[in-house]
């Protein structure tokens, strides 16, 4: 057998097995999870409706099943224009490209932009994939910690400003303004219009990705930045994995022609085209208003389990513990006390009190987190969703217990 | 608007627009195209099979419309053990990764493989799109001409040796051993024992793509590099494209667990995972037989259409030009007299002649091959390759009476 070790590219070092992926790995049937973003399958396409797609696909089948252009099908792009335009997203199908979920996307936009050591501005804590497939590119991270309307404007203008000084920009900004992944925190109105500003007078692009932007749940949609960039400063990123199925790896990205020029032609050395099976059955999907009528059920079923959850939470966790209340999205995120480590606690916490979390240190460009977790309220059953919060918070007190004699404060 | 110029990656470099590419997008309903490899529509899954396949996909929605694990579907990766084995390749599922295409497997490959100069042996000619996708990774090419019989591998022997002597040898060495992309040639078995040899005393891995392996007319099917491997250095690597439909991107690798291990880490951030649902439908016809009856079936059609391109070519084309008599797969290549440049002369052909082709330059790593062409007989019916090769060879009669004043053996 050839030295595997000897001959791996130096990039590999940037690929790890994440530890917590292993174990999470090994949940047990009798394990509540919250730990994926798995959306509930209430959300996905019901018997009925799949009776109208594979007839359609039937009809169409000598495209359905070869090959595609690697842009995306065409139909599919003129639907996508139209109901992103009850968005507010101006966008020609030729500025959009269809991407295998929207992880492609990011990727992409990694490889035509990233260079080794260029700064990517991200909130912090932000969504573990992308930072997975950033640094493939080797970038230098600034991150921008958020408060309850999102990435702090004011610290990442002060960055800003600084770099300035030292005569450099950042690369792009990635965010998710809208019930964010992890923390499922929004960013306010006046933030965004801020950011946007900011992004113009030092020159950066913004990465908007927005996969949970139809499912918000008690205000109007937020406005995309997407929608108020006037200068061609904003790239969209979405999929529809949430508001129709991740099964089908649907995602898209919005961009400026000169942008999705070189994403085809990336997307042409990574896998030539995606499914144009899939492609037809998410156009039909649109075109039907399948999509348009799934939105209002999915925003239900989701307000229902964050209740839930939320009350638990506010009825079993113990003193000490702090987390946020989305306006939607999948996910609430929670702050232990500091002297806990979240990632040490999984293991117990799986095989003891039988219930799951996604330790939060990963989501951290700068290393913090490891008193927090990521918890996933969208695909357990509702009295799931609350046995496993009593579940867990009986753990968190345990570990407050067990571990508040080292606290540093307290030994200050 | 940003300056795009000024923000892009240094890797973009190597995306080029291909100019053919644009060239060939302009292709009218009255041309007769040759150019795209295509699979003919009559290879894809009956009205009948699409009937059972849509209601087993029912009857598993919720799993078929969920995201999947990046390594792949494990019933799809149990059946295609089975399948493997049935070709003398013995794989455990845990050293198979579903890809979107192969497409997605050699760029994963070169990811997780290549540093910026390393070496990789390819054969002249050989596949443009794992050309293109290897170029991201900035290796430095090895290229080894082929005869009639495959790659020559004394000339490979050559270099590995004067390689050896500067302590230099490849990363790897890709390969089409069957059919290949772009000359439809086969590697002798002999020339596949030796190779294997090779890869052993000078100690390199062998990428093995194998798309057509399925689709031999005349012969048995010939011997996968991979089932006469004992040291794990063959990577193999095919898809379903040809031989159930390419619409699905359902692609694999089959490596050792610790290279396979690599890939999945690469995949995760590429895409997540693939389609669950294209992977469920690519389980069932491999599970119920429908690729299996499938093959026969390919192989009839193609061998007909195979047949009426070289008889025409045979009856048609003029003296000077040569071409390969494939034994399967879908593309001829056919080399003109040395002053034709075939990418000048196809803008005239597309637009006086209506027949397309691709001209084969970008298939050489050496910059050679300016008068080369690929054709692919897979998709038009029997009666327009007939009537497109009449046509072609009338272009060619043009060209050689046109451009033989510029034959540089004439002058001197």
């Amino acid at each position: 057998m050839v030295e595997l070790l000897d001959v791996l590219a130096a990039r590999t070092d940037r690929m790890r097995t994440s530890e917590i992926r292993d174990l999470l790995k090994m949940i047990s049937k009798d394990v509540i999870s919250f730990a994926g973003g798995l959306p509930d399958p209430k959300t996905f396409p019901t018997s009925e409706d799949l009776k109208d797609i594979f007839e359609f696909i039937n009809s169409v089948r000598d495209k359905a099943f070869q090959y595609g252009v690697t842009e995306g099908l065409p139909e599919l792009k003129e639907e996508l224009s139209k109901y992103l335009s009850r968005i507010a997203i101006k966008a020609d199908p030729e500025e959009i490209i269809i991407t295998s979920g929207s992880q492609q996307g990011v990727d992409m936009l990694g490889r035509i932009f990233i260079n080794q050591r260029d700064i990517v501005v991200v909130e912090i804590p932000t969504y573990l994939a992308a930072i997975q497939a950033f640094n493939m590119y080797k970038p230098n991270y600034l991150g921008i910690p958020m408060d309850e309307d999102g990435m702090i404007i004011e610290q990442l203008e002060y960055e800003l400003h600084h770099l300035l000084i030292k005569d450099k920009k950042p690369k792009f900004l990635y965010t998710i303004p809208t019930c964010q992944n992890p923390t499922g925190i929004s960013m306010s109105l006046e933030r965004r219009k801020r950011l946007l500003e900011l992004a113009s007078e030092y020159d950066f692009f913004i990465v908007e990705d927005d996969p949970y932007g139809h499912i918000v749940f008690d205000a109007n949609e937020l406005k995309r930045l997407k929608a108020m960039d006037k200068e061609g400063r904003v790239i969209y990123v979405s999929t529809f994995s949430k508001v129709f199925s991740p099964g089908l790896r649907i995602g898209f990205v919005v961009a400026d022609m000169e942008v999705t020029k070189y994403l085809v032609l990336s997307k042409q050395a990574l896998d030539l085209c995606s499914p144009n099976l899939t492609q037809f059955i998410t156009y039909y999907a649109l075109k039907n208003g399948l999509i348009d009528r799934n939105i209002p059920k999915i925003r239900k079923i989701y307000k229902s389990k964050r209740d839930a959850m939320l009350n638990a939470m506010e009825e079993y966790m113990p003193n000490g513990v702090k987390w946020t209340k989305p306006v939607g999205g999948m996910f609430i995120f929670t702050w232990l006390p500091e002297y806990i480590n979240t990632k040490m606690l999984l293991y117990k916490v799986l095989n003891e009190y039988k219930v799951a979390y996604v330790p939060g240190r990963s989501f951290h460009v700068d290393g913090s987190g490891w008193n927090t977790m990521r918890l996933s309220y969208s695909y357990p059953p509702e009295d799931m969703i609350i046995e496993g919060i009593r579940r867990l918070s009986e753990a968190v007190t345990w570990a407050i217990k067990k571990f508040q004699k080292y606290n540093i404060k307290q030994i200050d």
